[in-house]
């Protein structure tokens, strides 16, 4: 995908404040229920940054998502701070939520002393509760005061819910005569098939990239790594993904330059898209979806998409049964081109259907296969050659606990 | 929906069997491992019946669904006999599985003494597992012997799979002089969300109804009720619904009288799917979707089809939680016309959601109502005055037990 040599990329463990002139902060200021974690995050670069951010495309948008997309439409994509609650959506929450959503970016500027619409806002947690304020406005100073470059981890731990771990990661690269670093946190668990965006994603790099080339390369990265993950087919009211790109490395991104920072976009997306798979609710499982063999790679990810969410090829792999036949029948299902007679199904290396029947004499092996905790899933459509690869994580009954006693 | 009087109609117990002039029998013959109840059943018309058939969209299709299909149209939709196993769905087994749906039928029709196109064939339990041919032969003469009017329940007890309970419903009409019986049987639990089709349900009526008629009812009446119903938005390469009528009551149905058969086939279709519901895999709760102010017929059924497939939805019924927000969530990302400002979540009789706001005060009343074993949940678009009507299931951690565990 890239014209860059892959050698001038490293990966390393960091987050959000890698970057050079980006501090981050995470506290409990007490909007979740004591015990629960950390619940107020904060980022903030020392400079204007060139912002982009992509957002849920679900009709019922949180009022943060409303703020936000408003305030990168009236800075023109500057941004100098992204504030972030969890343990409450701030969704379907009315014209209070609105107030409150703008009270948020209002507080954090004048911390950071910046305009309001330089600063992002973003919230995640249980839908249709109202923001509790008073702990925000009370919890937001302090928060600011513990701000620093060794603060990403405690970012990345305030924006989870019911995450079982947090997701970092950071990615370095060598790019016209200098060197450029991407960080990012995300935080995924349930509601989880992004649709044009994602759940909430923080990208930071050092880079100085112009509005529309970050723009185009979180559009292209994240299409083949936050969109194509899914936990339960479910779009929250929430999701996005911002980039900030504050030029502190010294270092301009231009077109010669695009796909050496996209493939480090790429580098810190994709983990964070995986962990949020792993971390998925009551995921034991990281599965790789790949369909081959499509008419046209729309047809390739929907059906690919169908496969990740069938809740019978959720449970067949969390049971460790190579049960095949649930594979095609979703294939059948899924609305595209499929011709039985030429499709197959692989289940790691092993072909367990090929040529219109059964090979079941591999079912042991197979069966062997699927307890790594990391598998993958193949089949052909039979009729093309076009592609998709989504990730996805098991459904065990553990996924069923979480979600039915989820405001218990 | 119907300009005949109401009272004309009367449901009663009773099955496939009830109508003059069928028979049916339902055995164990050893497809299934022994102790996992019948798997052989048979319906028997005393002379040709006029039949009508829906089957499933699935590309994907078993081999009996090819056959019965191809039978249909050889004999110009007349039979004389259904053959049904259970076990085994002969789905994705080749050209061996096709020779052994053609078998089937033809050594049915040497019993009952009619060509093998007046045969229809179903096969419903694991997919790509070829049928046990030498038990069905052996067991196919057995089963003729046992064929008996008092046999519906065994026949509706022969087609289960995981079923929890079998599925069996009929209803009388006075009609142009005379009285006619439908009766029906079904079964479902698992890979339920029929597209056009669904799982298997036989239908029998000792009407005469002309083939033209006798299709426009079925997929009238299949539409709202069987492509009604989902578990978990599963559709199966094996759906079918059959019906035949063979005209034994005297009474022959026209366009005058067309409405008062298709209300009996509807009083029987409605409980059987229903009571695939009701007997879904891990099902503890009957759940009524309705979704109100679409723009259109197309976006009420897709929206409600999105509530109804939800796992967090489900799961939250699952719990008793009356988390409104997953609801409203499902509403966004369905792909219909909605307005947040002008939607609202009705949980029973209790508004929980409304002119934008929430109503929590509502909520202990509304956990209190999700303890009933069924319940109904509304959802306002907001939009238009267009409606549907879905019926679904919880969602347990049993669902995830079974299916992890099916083949094993």
């Amino acid at each position: 995908m890239s014209t860059q040599p892959v050698r001038t990329l490293e990966t390393f463990q960091g987050g959000v404040a890698s970057p050079l002139g980006f501090t981050a902060a995470g506290q409990y200021v007490g909007i979740k229920a004591a015990g629960r974690g950390l619940d107020l995050a904060l980022i903030v670069s020392d400079r204007p940054a060139t912002a982009a951010a992509m957002f849920t495309t679900n009709k019922a948008q949180a009022a943060p998502v409303t703020v936000s997309k408003a305030n990168l439409a009236a800075s023109h994509g500057v941004a100098r701070a992204v504030i972030v609650n969890s343990g409450c959506a701030n969704a379907c929450t009315g014209s209070v939520g609105m107030q409150d959503a703008l009270d948020m970016a209002a507080l954090t500027a004048a911390l950071v002393g910046c305009p309001p619409d330089q600063v992002l806002v973003a919230s995640t947690g249980v839908i249709g509760v109202n923001l509790k304020m008073d702990r925000l406005r009370e919890g937001l100073p302090k928060t600011f005061a513990t701000l620093g470059a060794d603060q990403g981890p405690a970012a990345a731990r305030a924006i989870m819910t019911t995450d079982p771990f947090p997701k970092e990661a950071a990615a370095r690269v060598n790019v016209n005569g200098g060197t450029i670093t991407v960080g990012g946190a995300a935080k995924g668990s349930g509601m989880i098939e992004p649709m044009m965006a994602t759940m909430l994603g923080f990208i930071t790099t050092d880079a100085a990239v112009p509005q529309p080339l970050l723009e185009r390369a979180l559009r292209d990265v994240v299409n083949d790594t936050f969109n194509a993950i899914t936990v339960d087919g479910e779009c929250s009211t929430n999701d996005c993904v911002m980039a900030l790109a504050n030029g502190a490395s010294g270092v301009t991104i231009d077109e010669a330059s695009y796909e050496a920072f996209a493939e480090a976009l790429r580098a810190v997306c994709l983990p964070l898209a995986l962990g949020i798979v792993r971390g998925g609710e009551g995921a034991t499982k990281l599965v790789t979806v790949n369909v081959i063999g499509a008419a046209t790679p729309d047809d390739a990810r929907r059906c690919a998409k169908a496969i990740a969410n069938s809740p019978l090829v959720k449970t067949a792999i969390h049971g460790g049964d190579p049960n095949w036949g649930r594979l095609i029948a979703v294939a059948g299902r899924a609305g595209v081109a499929f011709e039985l007679q030429r499709a197959a199904v692989t289940i790691g290396p092993i072909v367990l259907f090929k040529d219109g029947r059964p090979y079941d004499e591999a079912a042991p092996e197979a069966a062997n296969y699927l307890k790594n905790d990391e598998l993958t899933v193949s089949v052909d459509l039979g009729v093309g050659s076009a592609s998709s690869t989504v990730w996805t994580c098991d459904l065990s009954a553990e996924y069923v606990k979480i979600n039915a006693e989820y405001r218990t």
